[in-house]
């Protein structure tokens, strides 16, 4: 199966993503799947169009994070999405079927507007930008897409869309799936969202001691106020994170008794978080460290060129398929 | 200055086309200006995306009728839209500052969605057109822009963006002016619009006997039924031909003389039209027989890598400004 996905370069990497995103990418991986994983930095453009700054510099670091993480250059194809003309040409020519409404009737459209009200969502930019996904993954007529609960909505709008051309042109498209992993939802230090606005993410990317000062502070069930105080495991986002960090069975019973007995204190429950986390993330930190600039902008450019083949492939069956390939004329 | 106009290839061009801008294109040309003339076909998929058979057709044959009618290309540069991707990437770039509201207040949005009732025109292309065309025009950075009455909002439009990018990033875009002459506007046979969707076009490119089995049977002023009946020119489109084909003072006016005292039929008024248009027309077509598919096709090809290092050029500032430019890193 070929399977696309991305993320915008709108911050740094954090443990969020390992589990929302990078380990179902990296299984995908592993099962032999030939991936397409992007920086959607065009993306990042409708909520940042005035805060640009960072974008290309997160790019980079986020491509380097996905190598750190596990995504290997010589299986998967790593490539940044703007460096690909091609998406835009694509969206272009998306948007002459794509009604209006139809976009306004995306959930997420409305939503985010209303969840986003200190950026300006009014911008077309904004109401394309399904038609923008939509292109990047048809582009690579991409069998599968991982996604969150939250991008099924958008995959089969990708579906109807690759539906649609196939319908008034030739078939050109696969209708791919998307492909929804169990997801451990993650909450941020302080028990929101985990989200860079609050403040409150932990970095994929850290030292030892830079994760201690973010996880021994985190907040815990609120009814542990005291060390006396029993507390519940499932309404504390500690829990979830031992969960994720794949807490061992004898250790979870440890931490359940002892919560709920106040026979250990949160202290103590953290340190064991720490000890796993930092088996999880070492690794990624010690390859992180080894790689050098130079390397990963081979390995973007290497993307970048094979991403932009097939791209170009597509494109000429479009071309052709809507009889825009001046071949006949100008060749 | 520079300057750049496009006409849309949904049809063959018409004498319309002539007078309404192919004309002035031609002064601009022999005033010494920088001439950018394309053909629009992204702009035809807003209206025709379900009807693109011809497209690529008209687009060559519009080429040739460029150069018979008097575009040089050793003056100007001849080119096709689609064959130029950046003008898609900046439309990308656009949408994430220009608002969705803006773009529903253009005057022709809401318009040409009732008068063009029989096309769909609910897609999202035809939303962000204005923007399509702010791209066109922008890339080249282009000073003037020859437009009819019905476009000066866009070419308003296109300034705003121009400013609202050189607010938001960097001064990158000179603000085109719109370029208005007078146009004489030439309805069809049938005294309607002339449009090609009422069958009613007196085609640019005919033979004599074409043109004449056109002009002939002409409506003329409804109150000369009879040979015998007095006319008024005012009300005849004839009138307005022969003006536009330079009708002469004294003929002129033996044309009023004869017509409001019914001293000359209607016969004798369209012969001495017929006369005037050949010695437009003729020489038009005589350099249209010429031109061999060979040499169109090696002037739009040249056209088209001319376009497109102006465009590159002017996307990589565009990159530069808005922080998108991964030379840094990449490079
Ligand atoms: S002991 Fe652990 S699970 Fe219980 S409240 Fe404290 S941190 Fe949370
Ligand atoms: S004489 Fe000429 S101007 Fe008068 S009505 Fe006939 S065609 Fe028209």
């Amino acid at each position: 199966m070929r399977i696309l996905s991305g993320m915008r370069p709108t911050g740094k990497l954090h443990i969020g993503h390992l589990f929302g995103a990078l380990n179902s990418w990296i299984k995908l991986q592993e099962e032999g799947n030939e991936c397409f994983y992007f920086i959607a930095d065009w993306h990042a453009l409708t909520t940042h169009y005035n805060d640009t700054e960072e974008i290309t510099k997160n790019s980079f670091e986020i491509a380097k994070s996905y190598i750190a993480a596990g995504i290997n250059p010589e299986k998967s194809i790593i490539f940044i999405q703007s460096e690909i003309k091609e998406h835009a040409e694509l969206t272009l020519l998306f948007s002459m079927f794509v009604s209006v409404s139809r976009l306004e009737r995306v959930p997420t459209y409305k939503e985010l507007k209303q969840q986003l009200s200190d950026k300006d969502l009014s911008n077309a930019g904004f109401l394309i930008y399904p038609i923008l996904q939509a292109a990047d993954i048809l582009i690579y007529r991409a069998d599968g897409v991982p996604v969150g609960e939250d991008q099924v909505y958008h995959i089969e709008l990708t579906r109807e869309i690759a539906r649609k051309f196939n319908y008034l042109y030739e078939n050109v498209f696969p209708e791919p799936e998307p492909i929804l992993s169990k997801i451990t939802k993650l909450l941020g230090v302080d028990g929101r969202k985990m989200s860079k606005s609050y403040g409150n993410i932990v970095p994929l990317i850290a030292t030892k001691e830079e994760l201690r000062k973010k996880i021994m502070p985190m907040i815990t069930d609120p009814a542990r106020k005291r060390r006396t105080d029993p507390g519940t495991p499932e309404k504390c986002p500690v829990w979830d994170y031992h969960k994720a960090f794949g807490i061992t069975k004898e250790d979870a019973q440890w931490v359940k008794n002892g919560c709920t007995t106040a026979s250990i204190g949160c202290v103590d429950c953290k340190k064991l978080l720490l000890k796993n986390m930092l088996s999880t993330l070492e690794p990624i930190w010690e390859r992180y460290d080894k790689l050098t600039n130079e390397y990963v902008k081979d390995v973007i450019c290497e993307g970048n060129k094979r991403a932009k083949e097939e791209a170009q492939k597509t494109m000429e069956l479009v071309r052709n398929a809507m009889k825009l390939d001046y071949t006949k004329y100008l060749k």
